[in-house]
């Protein structure tokens, strides 16, 4: 169903202290940074090998990842697998009786398509699935 | 310092309801197992790309594992990244303000040496370094 670990997703309340963090002390670099609308955040990828780490800072409080920030704190808030059919992998997972919480793919950062798994049916790790713009 | 993300280390109260959950629902093959004293683990590393997911389950009440359990539930635990030097790597962080857990490295899966970073210099996200075994 999924190729690779695309990326991890990491919850931050501080974005430019966050990326400054990755940059200066684990010698991660910027590669792409945009505001998300869809899901109500800025986003900052970093490069690490053929992956990434998403750094995500909410544009309000409505946002899931505020929610995530009230609750449980900064730190890890999702993983990520790529996809090369997320149509197929969507259907695959709702066969085997995973609850989506994206019924069909919505737009992510870069054009790419994406959608998550809810995570009472993944064992608590909310699970995304990303199927790259071509 | 760091070449690509390893693994992603999630935390599991039913190790085997887990490994048939990603087997049966995900498609992840299960590609080792091995009880890590060490770190007070059972660990199963399911196959995605070069990467793994790693299910833990800990051993007793003391584990780390138990402890997070406990606080947080299951769920995503910790993310590790691959180095091929990981004294140098640690040297590295260390001489960047970054707080280790490991001052040196311990023996993790497959003969591996890890080494974790203390989660409040990294932004509330458990950070492990890996150097397979050559």
């Amino acid at each position: 169903v999924f190729g690779r670990i695309d990326h991890i997703g990491v919850a931050v309340e501080d974005l430019e202290g966050a990326v400054a963090h990755y940059r200066d002390k684990l010698g991660m670099r910027e590669q792409h940074r945009e505001r998300v609308e869809e899901f109500g955040v800025d986003a900052v990828l970093l490069e690490i090998g053929e992956g990434h780490v998403e750094l995500l800072a909410p544009l309000s409080a409505e946002s899931g990842v505020a929610r995530f920030l009230k609750s449980r704190g900064p730190g890890l808030h999702h993983v990520a697998y790529q996809t090369d059919d997320i149509d197929s992998a969507l259907e695959s997972v709702r066969a085997a009786g995973i609850e989506l919480i994206d019924d069909s793919p919505r737009t992510g950062s870069r054009s790419s398509r994406v959608a998550f798994l809810h995570p009472k049916s993944t064992g608590g790790v909310l699970t995304e699935l990303v199927e790259p713009a071509h």
